[in-house]
């Protein structure tokens, strides 16, 4: 009986969902994949269609049930990686009245401001561990109460798309602790939603979904979703978490010294504390895993995305590997050239939205791969500054491990390795979060009576060695790269605001 | 008779030797140029080969004659346009014991930065006219007394280029007042060798030639060389002027409210004034014309050669002229993508070798058009900060007259137009250099009796308006531009010595 159960982890990331099945000792038995797209209509604007999203959650799985041919009595249980911080309004039909507005919509940036000077700003970032940017939720209530009055009007709930998929899946309106801790309204120390976080959005509680620990079950599936899936509508499915947070329980790093990095699209560095922790000088994000395991760590905007600027904007190669490729000719150091990597604006370590990316220390002599090679070593740069403030606030780091599309590349391990002047790990499974889901799902469904399981595919690392002579380079370059800084965030408002009027864009509206 | 006879303007500068066949009253009858090689054996080392420049003069000027088919009983004369800065060792005998080490050779960086903060550094300055800088001859011998005593002890005499032509030609070591007045050397209120310069520099008056007014006529030319450029040896030779103070005269710029402005590789803003002028804060060079009429201004290294290295260095384009159309198809201000285009180092207006060059303000929305327009606009702004210095000291500026290369281009006329904030006349003949030898060959040969001639080639302009809303665009992006350079210059210093080590070059050495 043991060895015939398996568990499916769904992960709805930015760019696509990705569904895994494995055995209850970790084993990937099939695994599908379904892309997103995003949508801009205006500037700032990043949004994606809730109902394309549920299409894609119902398609992957089902790929994977069909691929794996496992019967659906086999199949114990499904569980939940999604995407934070994204809103969807709903009316009182359940119907959306916006898409999925997500992370990376930047249109509260002037609402996220206004709170982060008032009075209440920090306390809020302390009590509900989420920063005060337009990333969150808090934030784009806000906005959408003073900029779309008639469409907050008209709200019955504010939800992210986690509880549509669930509202569509199963009818019910919940959210687990994980998401809620990312939303800027949840009090972490009491777990319930924060009254002047409230308040301040305008809303009351009865605008915002149930909270349940990421370990509830739920069920039954409607039984045309079921059907499509190819599983029994009474398979019980584990709410989960957030994706960064079981990124880190996917790559094994949910003890203390450890701290999991990802590299994709955008980047991440985040560790695990046994009870909520926030920065001081609140450039760190606390979600919850479970009461007991939080993580803390800083989201970079500007990862894999600026590799690909560069081959769509500057036409510089026309495949990802073969820029991979040309920044390997460049020297290390890449000539002395300095990357900041901000085209993105950042949240950490800056915490700042109209932050600008830059190449500094031009000359004659450098050529495109110096460029690219910049770009490589400057993301990693700005991966590094995080991971010190994770360190100042949760004491010594000793292993990192990390995943994420980028860190397949060979060059990119070295650099990452080098600029952080101690080995990394690189798990051969990348989907973490997806992992993650599966971990937490067979713990929910107490397959596992630990999340510290001893996966196979947690061991299968490629330990990557820090070189001398290249962190010696590094690390001369980063202090630069630092010193660099602050004058050009003194200026990068007058930039923003700059490019805004430049672009000639009509005022802001909403997509949907 | 008077229409019968014909001045030839030679003028030599850095990338190639133009020769100029002119009736007295203006008109371009042939021409001829001839391009030079530029060696840099080592990092920073920039020199030319002596015998290939005087072969390049024999060779242009031969053309120009024979293109003409005006007989050599007709012309009048010859005058001397050759770039400043360049330093030659001749032995006793004669021989060059190096190239000639012309003004973009940096290897006696740390020597000029040494004069500038010693006590003596700022009367050398305003004594002599010639920023204390690697470009300066007399930083230049400091550098080989130190550097390379073996050559120092070895030198008979230190030289221009121009000497060193006219001493194969004639057989006479001659230097006007003009190329004296930019070696950092010669007293512009007694027009004669300053003696602490000449301490400074461990060398005395007898190892530098005989100073001369710009005027001078010089005789007989070796039979040999008279041949082969097809003209008398009795032709009278004017000795002229620096290319910088010719190029004004060739533009007709040499009333007050009047700059020049050349764009070419480098660039230049120089106004004219009735006696030598240095500037407080030392930003400006002073040079002579005539003992009544001196050239202020400066001169940026970076200019159409940033072009050269987009098409080089980041294979953008192949073509100069589809650079400039990529270019036009990028809104004015670049999407606010402000670009340093210090790639060479700098001489006005920062006087920093060290400087480097910056692209700032990136977004993902800034695609390869938009970083040429902003290296077009960088290098228009970098030669606004100029002309406001200029300004500064000479007094108000109604008439911008521009020539070089660059300037051939609509969008480069419209850009400097706009970022300039008014009209700039663009005369036809750009050859301003070499127009101006003529002028002043015709003027020493008492042909003329004045240098403030009409001539028909200097009045044939066309007049670049500047567009009121593409002046307020660039207004505002200049400010920032100008805000963030202090920032940067403080860390230009740890950059290039950053850089200087990771080259992995070999120490310094003379290339000859």
């Amino acid at each position: 009986m043991f060895d015939q159960s398996y568990v499916i982890g769904v992960d709805v990331g930015t760019s696509s969902t990705k569904s895994l099945l494995l055995n209850d000792r970790g084993l990937v038995l099939s695994s599908a994949r379904v892309d997103h797209c995003l949508y801009s209509p205006v500037t700032d604007a990043a949004e994606q269609d809730p109902e394309e999203i549920l299409a894609a959650v119902v398609q992957a799985i089902g790929q994977t049930v069909q691929t794996s041919q496992i019967p659906a009595s086999q199949i114990l249980g499904l569980s939940f990686s999604t995407a934070i911080h994204g809103l969807i309004v709903i009316d009182a039909a359940g119907k959306p009245l916006t898409r999925c507005i997500i992370w990376a919509d930047n249109r509260s940036a002037d609402w996220a401001e206004q709170v982060k000077r008032s009075p209440q700003g920090s306390g809020i970032y302390h009590r509900t561990g989420t920063p005060i940017h337009p990333m969150s939720p808090l934030i784009k209530i806000i906005w959408l109460r003073q900029e779309y009055p008639e469409i907050f009007e008209r709200t019955s709930k504010f939800i992210s798309i986690k509880e549509y998929i669930f509202y569509r899946l199963l009818n019910q309106f919940v959210i687990d602790y994980s998401i809620a801790s990312a939303t800027g309204l949840l009090n972490l120390k009491s777990l319930t939603w924060d009254p002047e976080a409230l308040d301040l959005a305008g809303i009351s509680a009865r605008h915002l979904s149930e909270l349940v620990p990421t370990t509830q079950v739920l069920k039954p599936i409607k039984a045309e979703f079921a059907a499509a899936m190819g599983i029994s509508p009474e398979t019980p499915i584990v709410i989960g978490a957030g994706d960064g947070v079981l990124s880190n329980l996917g790559l094994g790093a949910i003890v203390p010294g450890t701290v999991a990095m990802t590299v994709g699209t955008s980047g991440a560095v985040r560790a695990v504390s046994d009870r909520p922790l926030t920065d001081p000088q609140e450039r760190l994000f606390c979600y919850a895993l479970t009461p007991d395991r939080w993580v803390v760590g800083g989201a970079t905007n500007n990862g894999g995305v600026i590799l690909n600027w560069l081959r769509q904007q500057l036409s510089i190669e026309t495949t990802h590997e073969a820029l991979i490729q040309l920044a390997q000719t460049a020297p290390v150091g890449a000539g002395g050239l300095i990357f900041h990597p901000y085209l993105l604006g950042e949240r950490s370590p800056l915490w700042q939205p109209e932050a600008r990316g830059s190449f500094l220390g031009l000359t004659i002599h450098h050529s495109k791969a110096h460029l690219v090679r910049a770009v490589l070593e400057g993301i990693a740069f700005n991966l590094r500054m995080i991971f010190q403030v994770v360190q100042e606030l949760t004491g010594p780091i000793h292993t990192i491990k990390a995943a994420g599309g980028l860190t397949a590349s060979g060059l990119w391990q070295q650099v990452l390795a080098d600029v952080f002047a101690q080995d990394i790990l690189f798990p051969r499974e990348r989907e973490s979060s997806g992992l993650g889901a599966v971990i937490l799902g067979l713990y929910a469904l107490k397959v596992i009576d630990s999340l510290d399981v001893g996966f196979t595919s947690l061991s299968e690392v490629y330990r990557c060695q820090a070189i001398p002579a290249n962190v010696e380079v590094y690390q001369r370059i980063m202090a630069i790269y630092q010193q660099l800084l602050p004058g050009l965030q003194r200026e990068y408002g007058a930039i923003a605001q700059l490019q805004q009027e430049l672009s000639g864009n009509p005022p802001t509206q909403l997509g949907n």
